[in-house]
């Protein structure tokens, strides 16, 4: 095994946003030196991690440069330069999760088409090259309101996606690449975090619920364990396991998934690194998604995914109407509580809707757990100076 | 309330060693900005600190303009400048733990007369100015073989301790200011960590029960819960918590006491910080020992210190006959025991008993804990490659 223990050994890390900086608490604790490129000199990471870089994640001598200073590189962020993630790999360099799986799930389009042709549930979609095409599909009834549309590339946390029910809602959407999707009448949103080495390991995190914010489209709970039957909770597992399988996956992999009316799981999308839905794991699961990351990616043994506690993940989101130097209001207040801890991402200015941190809240009972997420959701706001 | 979070409130910490390093993950997770000052450019805090000052820690000069850099002040060791402490706090800077409650402990000699004054159950001792005066003492069948010997100042972790038998014991022995104590039977050494904020909020964590290794004189287990009697575990919490009233403390102080064969607790000594015995509390208890300091000295309100698990700390210490760049060796056979943690302290060189780390084991079952620990203990060594 490689020496990565107060070594000389180096790991890279493309992007270093939130998801970086509890990355980087693990790399600490482990004592392994950590490199960082971003594009913005105030990311969450630049102060803290070993070395940082300021690039452009897109660009292609800012990642392919940065990859020839590292033994390891990993990502926090999927949209990277592939070409030069490809160019790397070609030379050597150890790169998980690999090129070809960060190329398949860039775009939503491929995506989809994986699914498909891996007979892995998902609902219907379409593909288009541009808005007008689906405009044109729409007008000669090819294509039915209501539906739900996704730009194919660069959507995040509602962003790029919409639930679009007459042309008026087409008016704000972008004129690039997209997809649409049927709109599937849902009982639960689900998601289930996989890990994989390149021993072959692999071990599945129990499924977690989603509660979405109606109009923000962003997760307001994630409560783990999902409060469904066994059976659904078994299937969503062996689905996701299925997605880690055919894409021949190592690294961490969040899949989202619909629990239909019927009980059917549908895969929604996947993302290939730690997700916003493993982060009740830092304070209830034996073994955190960072550090199963990190320990994936490295080839080391895999962590007891099992839990400790119930917990439960409230996002902090800037409030609307506000906008400049962040204010945690009534931070104090929630501290005051149980089982209350809060997550702060380091993002100096708020806006609204701007993921700005998250609260985990545990507790043996997890009904417990999800009254007292309530409070929390209710006396915390995000606001500015 | 001051607003810590994301903003430009400044926390100082004087020294840079694995216990500030654990202290960092807990202000990185709140997002508080954070300087530290330390002698040693490499020290484990350098590269992931917002702000790293050299500087010697016992300097009036550079710990004085280093607090004039900060809004509150911390420590993570004791022996620092108290008179440069004392400018500052009359300046009106906020120090916590205070300059007079680290007066008292920075000296053993103190700590006893302390614990005498105020009825603190602890060992009789004799203090001296020099060795010379002890030898004198012994000669002339004052003081008798055998007893404890302790430096008044800078001791830590067995060094500065020794159990002297006869006259070849005191000859290694420096010719410091130093106490004696009575070698008092015990069947267990116990500690109690108590968090005070300065709004008078109070915790204690459960007690831990430590065992030595009998010839570093090192912690080699730290238990969580100790196994012992409800009515001692009592009677050691009121302890403590006398000793932080009579202090008046403010800040995280973890007492380590004796429990004696007829079930008396006697104080043995404090340290007023984050301490190994708390070290457990990052992976079992509801709020951590780091996070319990920060929220202490920040008048924050204080977290549950229950336990979510049992848990069981191993000190990884550097093995005798190696020095030089350190290697772990077996790590990756440990992380593949459930519930074990490695922390590994950033220090790149090891000696023999140099304090290199620690491993947490939780589990359900304290027994199945404990017996994990010593396949661990068993597994791990601290080598040089």
């Amino acid at each position: 095994m490689k020496n990565y223990f107060s070594s000389d050994f180096k790991l890279g890390v493309l992007g270093g946003g939130q998801l970086g900086r509890m990355l980087l608490a693990e790399t600490q604790k482990f004592d392994i030196h950590t490199s960082i490129l971003d594009n913005n000199v105030n990311a969450p990471c630049a102060e803290i991690c070993n070395t940082f870089v300021v690039g452009n994640l897109l660009d292609f001598d800012a990642v392919y440069n940065f990859g020839k200073t590292v033994d390891v590189l990993t990502i926090e962020i999927e949209n990277v330069n592939l070409d030069a993630l490809d160019k790397l790999e070609e030379e050597g360099l150890a790169i998980y999760p690999k090129p070809k799986d960060l190329r398949v799930i860039q775009s939503k389009a491929r995506q989809k088409n994986f699914y498909f042709d891996n007979k892995i549930p998902t609902a219907p979609f379409s593909h288009f090259a541009y808005l007008e095409e689906l405009v044109l599909c729409i007008e000669n009834n090819i294509i039915d309101f209501p539906f739900v549309w996704k730009a194919a590339r660069f959507g995040y946390d509602g962003n790029g996606v919409k639930i679009v029910r007459n042309f008026a809602d087409l008016e704000s959407l972008p004129n690039v690449e997209c997809i649409t999707e049927q709109l599937i009448p849902f009982k639960n949103e689900l998601a289930v975090i996989v890990a994989k080495n390149a021993d072959g390991e692999t071990t599945t995190y129990p499924v977690v619920e989603m509660e979405f914010h109606p109009e923000a489209n962003q997760v307001e709970y994630v409560i783990c364990p999902a409060r469904i039957k066994e059976s659904v909770a078994k299937k969503a597992r062996e689905v996701a396991l299925k997605v880690v399988e055919k894409l021949d996956f190592i690294g961490l992999l969040a899949v989202e998934m619909f629990q239909t009316a019927t009980n059917e799981i549908l895969v929604n999308e996947v993302a290939p690194r730690p997700h916003n839905s493993g982060h009740y794991s830092i304070e209830a699961s034996y073994t955190n998604q960072f550090e199963q990351h990190l320990r994936s990616i490295l080839n080391l043994p895999l962590g007891n995914t099992e839990s400790k506690v119930a917990g439960i993940m409230v996002n902090l989101v800037g409030e609307e109407g506000f906008s400049g130097d962040v204010l945690y209001q009534n931070i104090e207040e929630i501290l005051k509580i149980d089982g209350v801890t809060p997550h702060i991402y380091g993002k100096k200015e708020t806006r609204p809707f701007r993921k700005m941190g998250h609260v985990t809240i545990v507790n043996a009972d997890v009904e417990k757990a999800r009254a007292t997420a309530q409070k929390v959701k209710e006396t915390i706001r995000v606001i500015s100076k």
